[in-house]
């Protein structure tokens, strides 16, 4: 079953009539994972319960799409507009059903909503409302949540590959980083080799010094210097991303807080690593994590104040609740998700450190994906 | 002025009590725009209309974000929240006010709408509705468009300057760029040397042969050939974008046709850059633009199916009227607008070519900041 195939087959068990997702210069990835191409123009894709899947869009776009959906054996016409007034014709009769999905996610300041489903912009939604009055729209989680969150055996062999070339690529970092270079210059170099097979999955975060303390770091002119180097970066190959963060020591003779804290975080990390298996609730693996944490001495509550993973997939941030001792109960793990596992200890204004590797959730037991160095490597 | 100061300005002038901008994972540009950096987990931004300004953010992006305001001198009190309850509490007080101005757009589907406004998610609007039911909110339109469309001579310098970087790159292409190298390849050397001084301001389009008359293509892994090679590509340092495109051929002897196609469309972008002055409605270089083509044989309805130019700036697609001929004529240039002149013939499925320069808007006469070829150049 092809994407439209298996989207169309949730939306018959939700009674729907279609799925609708409008995008305008990338605002909504499921465009680009739907048509498999990067479109620009407005355009709008109606995925709909009958099989008559539609794609609006702009002329300059069509061939691409058309060429791109009949790569992938998708059924879909592909339907040029010209002008605002065009596509408010066409757009009208496919909304005028009694269910239709959208991208909007529901309770989204809520650990419990559905914000991953939030893509629709309001001044989008008011249009379809308004040239729809009668219509019930509904949100499309269930379907984002069906087609992204559990990952196919294609997904699975797509990270396989992403991870094994990322972790070459890192493994060659102390070949070429040099004390006096920037932080701007590894991260161009680092993802000049992403693009040369795939794409960086994010902005990579540099971090030399203090600047290894701020978890999201913008990477800066600031060169090298000797001490912490913490590197958070991904690659994209296909349709999956990597999210891989490695912390090195730059110079002679390691500080024996770093050496501390980086065995500390790898040994939470391994720690976490047991829970990543199927029906453990997502806040296990964070509690175990920061357990082991405590029992070495470290304040995590105080130094590692961010989640210890996220789904991860087509997108760096996928669909799936995170992995969080915050998170509620019910929120389990499901095997083939893919998960980071990233524990990080950071002293504002000083340093920090953050290991983070990937993991597929196993029957009975985890595949970690990518492998941080249990000792830190020096550079 | 800072923006905090110059927006609540226009606050002020709307009878607004804040502006409020909700971003995650960059949703909203205007993050970025007013914080001077880029900030990835839940955060809102509020301008208070009596200067009271408020960020509230995750713990782990605080450091950053104050450390930037105060490097731009904007007052400012940054505060964390830790749950998404304490985030409500701390929201609640903010938009419990007569009148608030979110980023949503109004009659997306018209010419005349302001779809660049655009930027909050439903779920988020729904949110803050279900939070404030008895608050108006109004579109930030009017303050956005105040900020963003004329440019600063801040924003001049910027931009001269990111003009002269980027075209001294384009320059280099004939010596490196080599009939066998990938699409691939040459976005990822171009966007290699863009990422040490800045970054790209989008993809880089690269098409050989064929490709080149997709107006939007996905860069891909085909092999240069002899024949047409179309680069569509820019820039950003510090606040300004460039967006240039070149067309190349690449081996002996470019065809009649090209040639024909290339010094048409060339001496058509010169007819058009007449007319970008103040107080010229937006449609009139696009006309001139398409004058010129019909004069020289050309099938433009057929053959140049995109409009003439967007405005540029913070964002490659920036916030004011597209030029295109068929603008209503109520839009108009201002003097310190910036904007693309990119006219394109292209015959599918075939080749394509356009040229594409970035222009100030002056009082009488324009300024273009980059250059394309008088004649095509040949690798």
């Amino acid at each position: 079953m092809n994407k439209f195939e298996k989207a169309q087959k949730v939306l018959q068990d939700l009674k729907g009539d279609g799925w609708l997702i409008i995008c305008t210069n990338t605002s909504d990835v499921h465009s680009r994972f739907l048509l498999g191409v990067g479109s620009h123009a407005r355009h709008y894709i109606f995925i709909a319960a009958n099989g008559k899947h539609k794609i609006l869009t702009v002329e300059m776009e069509a061939p691409m799409i058309k060429r791109s959906l009949k790569n992938k054996g998708v059924q879909a016409e592909v339907i040029v507009y010209k002008t605002m007034n065009e596509l408010v014709n066409l757009l009208s009769p496919l909304i005028h059903k009694p269910r239709i999905a959208l991208n909007f996610g529901e309770n989204v300041l809520s650990e419990k909503g559905t914000s991953y489903a939030d893509y629709i912009r309001a001044g989008d939604y008011f249009s379809i409302k308004t040239l729809a009055p009668e219509t019930e729209f509904f949100s499309a989680a269930p379907i984002i949540y069906e087609l992204r969150s559990v990952k196919s055996s294609e997904n699975l062999k797509d990270l396989r590959n992403v991870s094994k070339a990322n972790l070459e690529l890192l493994e060659k970092i102390p070949d070429w980083v040099k004390v006096g270079m920037t932080e701007r210059e590894i991260k161009a170099k680092l993802e000049y080799e992403y693009m040369k097979v795939g794409k960086p999955s994010f902005e990579a975060i540099i971090g030399t010094g203090a600047h290894s303390a701020d978890p999201h770091h913008n990477t800066s002119d600031k060169k090298i210097e000797n001490g912490v180097l913490l590197i958070d970066t991904g690659l994209q190959i296909d349709e999956m991303c990597t999210d891989i963060t490695w912390t090195y020591w730059v110079g002679k003779n390691p500080s024996k807080d770093f050496i501390k804290a980086y065995n500390a975080l790898y040994e939470s990390k391994e720690a976490a690593n047991l829970y990543y298996r199927d029906g453990i609730p997502n806040n296990l693996p964070a509690k175990k994590c920061r357990e082991s944490l405590a029992k070495n001495g470290f304040d995590h509550e105080k130094l590692f104040f961010h989640g210890l993973g996220h789904a991860l997939g087509f997108e760096v941030h996928g669909v799936g609740a995170r992995i969080n001792w915050k998170v509620p109960e019910e929120y389990k793990l499901k095997e083939n998700m893919v998960y980071t596992n990233e524990p990080g200890l950071y002293w504002f204004d000083k340093w920090g450190v953050r290991l983070e590797d990937d993991v597929i959730i196993g029957k009975d037991k985890c595949e970690q994906v990518t492998y941080v160095s249990k000792d830190p490597i020096i550079i």
